[in-house]
């Protein structure tokens, strides 16, 4: 059994079956956390709103927001792509902040952790879209995490890559020997990062020793952005 | 006169009229530009293209895009709010690359520099939409910049705050004593960037001497964030 | 009782007297790991390879050194504070590294830590020697981390500033009104951190479930940095 | 003839015979600037104080050091490459600083510009002591910039990486055909920044046109960092 550094915290997890979501609720629920997956795509403007009224109490929100990353070249990118990246990953992120934040700024405790992108940090090939995503998430969590740290509420996130996840790094790519010969030369880490470190380190966050920490952004990608 | 540094070269401008505009146009025609100035909203999808098409040859893009940033607390943003900012800073930004980048890149010739905001650097209270925004046009920049780079186009932004101009700093937000105070407190230069310093450094940028900078983002808020 | 995740574990803390090394020791033993403190100023040359022959087996070594931060102008300092500072800071972090290392790689299994300070990442006025001694430390350790992560050693650093310790920040500076509204004012926290806060930290960064740490840079200052 | 942005102005270029030096003594004289050429390796204490005595007025310092950069495993850094390495790079930096600030800040009008290196933010493998000491370099340049800033003297330092000179990109590396590919793959320019690239910017940094630059860092490293 894991140490319970989450007991009695209500979590709710959004995406929970793409991206980090079943690692996450996994790892939450073996240090004590009573976990609330949500499934919901959360692109429809009321569902953020509905989902946070449907789950009560909120102690946690771990933003987990996916999408398969396009990888058109910056010039073939279609307003469809762009809105549809946009509507996954960046409104349903506010509105899920927007029914969250007021009451626990009223109970003067809470935290958000998003599940961001090292892909805003540094810039890759073919990823336009996904990375002006990413990116407007860490500078909202930047600009959140100070405004509502006096309240006593903690907003960070992860900026992660070359993380284990069927999302973005399915199997047939892991076994491609091109991808890990990539691995090698590109992440100091030489391996992917496991999505069990990668879940650990959020909870970590998301547990009480962490309340010193407020609107930072922590890669989690072997070393391919130093910080 | 100035030393000539863009003789020859067509620059379009977006936003003349606002935030940067005004004096980018002044010194880059004082360097020897062609300044093609627009003052269309670009909100309308159609925009770019249409502006675009108009213009002919775009040797530099100067993307200079504003709207007067919205001070709500990040638990009363409405959709309306941040919708109307992404659509006026963010997407008309994907679609003004995505109509000039092609024959830049045809021609193995061109450079766009982004005004963006040190706001998606470092947080501020009050200003989540618009960091939020302000964060996906640099990540998107990086991406950009890395990805037309073999393509002899440069690409990068200008990450700002404290520099004078009408739309963010007007007169009388300059003329509060308690501003003045906040300057010498928090920004280490202990004055604003003045107009013209922000926008000789964009020209500087956009010059065959700044051939080497691919993807980067480079602060200009008098010591706010330092890199 | 703490959770176990350093158990079995032998750790050596350096400066263990001063800075983070009494909440270090401590933490690190609630967490079940072996510690094995030293008080050696670590000046002089032979003293890192002594200790740490001394010690045998160190699976981590938390390389924690401080030294009165001097606040002399930049105008002003001596040989003498400069050489003192390199000599208590930055020297001995080297050779400290140089005794440990091959075994750890010949083991492949290993990890430094080292107490830096967010100084080095966000200027300060009247910290000049100390700044540099400590951006000494931050740019070894990513250069360090990322040559030794392929022998499975992790080497990392936590960049702190407006940590609660006697060294750094005493009761009477805590006590004057003046720095307690300074920390409203410059850190997002609003109030120190914790010194267990910080010393949880390292421990997690220490332990098995850090294994994709390499190289890598945390803050921990209540925000003052974000990344 | 380029433009005159140093005309009057009396620059002391250290180290003028290796690394950046000789076409920064060329950009610079081409700008307008009489330049002093420095060429004592400064080593000696007493080195910086005398050559800035003879020298007269500085209007501007630029810190070029340079060492043919140690290759060194982290495990093998021997005390005298780690000392020979700061005694080169990092002490001398501090003496000049303390020699010129003053006048400059009685003067209410100087600038310093550091010629750093980016390895000092981003890892590599066998250059430990040379990254420790250009990190020494870039923190000092951060503290002593915010510091000298109310006095309208503006320190700045540009960190640099696979830029063409002598010292650290030799013509039998260049030729390398495996060089030529690592540079394809792992710096986004695709090329050695030009020398004159990197000096031209040096000069603008140097010139009046730059007055709002404190304590900054800026990456010339063709995309090598992004900030």
């Amino acid at each position: 059994m894991s140490n319970q550094i989450l007991l009695g915290k209500r979590v709710l997890v959004t995406h929970a079956d793409a991206f980090m979501g079943p690692i996450l609720c996994e790892v939450f629920v073996n240090h004590g956390a009573t976990v609330i997956p949500s499934s919901d795509p959360l692109v429809s403007a009321d569902a953020p709103d509905a989902i946070v009224a449907a789950v009560g109490r909120v102690d946690i929100l771990v933003a987990n927001l996916a999408i398969p990353a396009p990888t058109t070249a910056a010039t073939e990118v279609s307003d469809q792509e762009w809105n549809d990246t946009f509507s996954a990953l960046v409104h349903p992120l506010q509105r899920l902040f927007r029914a969250v934040l007021p009451p626990m700024i009223g109970r003067r405790s809470g935290k958000i952790l998003v599940m961001g992108s090292a892909s805003a940090l540094r810039g890759m090939k073919h990823t336009s879209t996904y990375s002006a995503a990413r990116g407007a998430q860490l500078a909202y969590v930047q600009a959140v995490g100070v405004e509502v740290a006096p309240h006593n509420v903690h907003v960070n996130a992860i900026a992660q890559n070359f993380v284990d996840n069927p999302t973005y790094f399915p199997l047939d790519v892991q076994s491609n020997p091109r991808f890990q010969e990539r691995l090698k030369r590109e992440v100091p880490l030489g391996r992917l990062v496991a999505a069990r470190e990668d879940a650990e380190f959020a909870a970590y966050l998301c547990s009480e020793s962490a309340n010193c920490f407020v609107g930072q952004v922590f890669p989690v990608c072997g070393g391919w952005v130093v910080r």
